[in-house]
């Protein structure tokens, strides 16, 4: 019988480290949720201690989904795991993975703790984790810089303190398939009690092979399980995208001879709500989730490419959930019709409030848009969950002109903590000028460092979806703000931003 | 001494057979040319018989650029070689790279051959193709699923017959790195003249593994050349990032031993390039091109992580040639300021009206937009060279207006073939009346498959840089348009979109 490859996704908590990758408690539900629906065997919902923020979500995640394991990230300290554990207690089932620096390096200036002392903190911190939950991960931080003799001997002694996943991290993304698979086998050869733990690759793709690194750890290095995000979102060039893995490992099974619980045809549909959530858009020539990814979806009709179709193409577009955009409601459409579609589209919203608020939304988007498509729906939901949260700035309207000759002006109502302010500039663009407009009442001084749109279906009827990422005295945000207008768009995303800038938030982001 | 890995650039040829990344002969030579900079070894320029284009591609890059070798594709007939030839007639030093395929089904189902006649077809192609140049490569198509003693007498066959390169395709992106690299190492032990030609590996990247198997092929197969194009460039989920290998053989020259020509610092100018030109926009999270490769680059600049910057970082920003947007010129920037900044971009306009012309831009632009940086004046020339061409419909200026509560309303005024039109409509926003303004004089009836906007440099003053996708009767084209008002660019986009419809081309796409 095949082995089962075990799918442990961090899409929120190492993906969310990205910079402007920040989410919201309520899009980290909505993402896990997506997440149990693709059926992973493990989610990392975030690091407890790192923020009331990321508790909150913790917390949040373990009474909200049921199926995977929850996981939160802690230091191999007791308050980080108690802290770990606190926000785990609901789930149904939990698990706590806790990481201390091996390498000399770190121990020496980072920690400014003796080998002897790190090993019995780390047997301490696993010991501690037990008492909490039979399953607990341990990490050794800079592991492919540590002296071998000293990581086998702490690994061999968490393992005796109860840890059952040992995760071996590449976390610089320095690693090639060869190396990195040999390092782990030799890990298991030389440490005697490896057999009683599941082992577990942790990869960074900064020259281009965290897929292949994963799997090598798992052919050469016998690991089973991958640690992976969605659209491979992650800090500089990202995780080991779970959708490239799951997809390697089933059309090669004659090679890897591994099972997984995945369900491949939610893959689409989770790519397309993680950017949408973060902003982070996933380039056409993306394996697996990229528009291009498949000529069938890429719009290429002709008649010798789809006869050709099984020479060339080694997966099907369906397999991994991408259909053509169907219509799916309009403006006739009435509520019931809206509820039963969000129920196929597998979201939940908690109340009938909620679901009211949602449909006036809706038929506000079909006045202006005569298909709407389940990614309009997505949208709006997403739209919805953000102005659940106590937002500072709300928009409420605009209009702007631009012509030839002339300076682009716009004029934006928006409100600050409930009450509306009007205000009026010019720009280089109807989008400049949108911004000078709102920087006129709110004065953030933030730098835009990223704007991006992209159609959220195809035709140009579609909504836009705007991405505009701030910089503020070193912190990174993302807004998103979706629209038919790009103009409408554009401020509700910049606004978006603003109050995620607003809500401060200090947070740790360990590097593992 | 350290072998030297022979970099192949196919971004002209296989990166250019991406749905809608189809470029002009001026974009090609302009491509080819930054490639001359960036030092790669061999342009594959285009398939001198797939088209005129392509043809008349191919003669000029064989004109402007000599330090490069300039390969032409060409199928293994006479009619076919003697194109190719007849195209790479002007260049310094060419290759003219032919294939067939060597598989049962393709054999039988598209050739309608039987072996010994593809056996004696690849001999004499070889030997054609001989009289024109010392420097012939062959690759058998669909290899992988070919019968091995039979590949190994075609190549043995082809070798005898003066084949200098013999590259091992993995067409369909099947390929994991032990098996790809162990099949190729194969093939190189049974054929006994296989020391006599360098082997090349060509790898796509549909299970994300295309760099490691690559990779794998020189490590185990003994492969020294690579092929590959700029930010993964082609079908479904592209080829070989360059980026990658390049960079990947560096950092870890310790375990590849290699050498390469590549000039490092000038990967960033030439992805940011290819993007510009064929609107395929890169993520944030792609190794080493992304914007968020290296931290340094996305824009944090807090204490801790420049501290480790050194801890975390493998690669340095510099080395790849990412700096920070430099104000270059303003409004009061003289045209020798302008054309001396062209040279040190290494723009090189063939005459002093082109110079001129760009310079107007410049002047208008600068009127707009206060800073200018070389980002701009790349995109400045872009355009200037789209226009060189024989435009069917040309931008000349438009107003819009969209106001909440009233439908967004645009008036375009255009050319086509030199006279001047205006029309009006509305639309669901103001890029959709935009388009539905110039559909009621053209009625294209093209349908858009993708509409994105990116940002040239950070700040919002940037000029926003629109890709439209368009499709009809199967046929996908790109239409590029930058300007600080993205209604505008969006209107500039549409139009460049339709003259790449306007402009039949018939074209053949190998499968290598």
């Amino acid at each position: 019988m095949a082995d089962k490859l075990i799918i442990f996704d961090t899409t929120l908590r190492d993906g969310e480290q990205s910079p402007g990758a920040s989410m919201t408690k309520d899009e980290k539900v909505r993402i896990a949720r997506q997440l149990e629906r693709l059926k992973v065997d493990v989610i990392e919902a975030g690091f407890a201690a790192a923020s009331v923020g990321d508790f909150e979500s913790i917390k949040a995640i373990s009474l909200a989904v049921r199926e995977p394991i929850i996981c939160s990230l802690s230091r191999a300290n007791d308050r980080d795991i108690a802290r770990a554990a606190e926000a785990l207690a609901g789930a149904e089932r939990k698990r706590i993975h806790t990481f201390i620096a091996t390498s000399p390096l770190h121990m020496e200036m980072k920690l400014r703790m003796s080998p002897d002392q790190v090993l019995e903190q780390a047997k301490q911190a696993v010991r501690y984790a037990r008492t909490f939950t039979d399953d607990v991960e341990f990490s050794p931080e800079d592991a492919s810089r540590s002296d071998i003799d000293f990581l086998c001997r702490v690994i061999e002694a968490v393992i005796k303190e109860g840890a059952t996943t040992i995760n071996f991290a590449d976390t610089v993304g320095y690693g090639v398939p060869e190396l990195y698979g040999n390092t782990l086998k030799t890990l298991r050869e030389r440490i005697p009690n490896s057999d009683k733990v599941i082992w577990s690759v942790h990869c960074h793709n900064d020259l281009g092979m965290a897929v292949a690194n994963s799997l090598a750890g798992v052919m050469i290095g016998g690991a089973r399980q991958v640690e992976c995000t969605i659209n491979g979102l992650g800090e500089r060039a990202g995780n080991t995208a779970l959708e490239e893995i799951v997809m390697a490992v089933r059309t090669r099974k004659d090679y890897f001879n591994l099972d997984f619980g995945i369900d491949t045809t939610q893959i689409v549909a989770t790519s397309k709500l993680v950017s949408q959530i973060t902003g982070f858009t996933v380039q056409p020539n993306k394996a697996v989730v990229g528009a291009n990814a498949f000529a069938h979806a890429s719009g290429i009709h002709q008649d010798g490419i789809l006869k050709a179709r099984d020479t060339y193409e080694i997966m099907r577009a369906e397999d991994v959930g991408w259909s053509a955009n169907k219509i799916v409601l309009g403006k006739l459409s009435g509520r019931n019709a809206f509820k039963q579609r969000l129920q196929e589209l597998g979201i939940a919203l908690e109340s009938e409030a909620e679901v009211n608020a949602a449909f006036t939304r809706f038929k506000e988007l079909a006045d202006k848009k005569s298909e709407i498509f389940d990614e309009d729906i997505m949208s709006l939901v997403s739209a919805e969950e953000h102005s659940q949260g106590n937002e500072q700035y709300r928009y409420v309207s605009l209009a702007q002109h631009s012509e030839t000759g002339e300076r682009p002006t716009a004029k934006v109502i928006f409100s600050i903590e409930g009450s509306e302010l009007s205000c009026e500039a010019t720009g280089n663009g109807p989008v400049d000028a949108i911004v000078n407009a709102i920087e006129s009442k709110v004065q953030s001084g933030a730098e835009l460092l990223l704007f991006s749109v992209n159609a959220i279906t195809t035709g140009t009827q579609s909504q836009g979806e705007v991405t505009m990422r701030l910089s503020k005295a070193g912190r990174i945000v993302n807004g998103v703000g979706a629209d038919p207008d790009i103009v409408v768009a554009s401020a509700k995303a910049y606004l978006s931003a603003l109050n995620k800038l607003h809500s401060k938030s200090e947070k740790l982001n360990p590097q593992i």
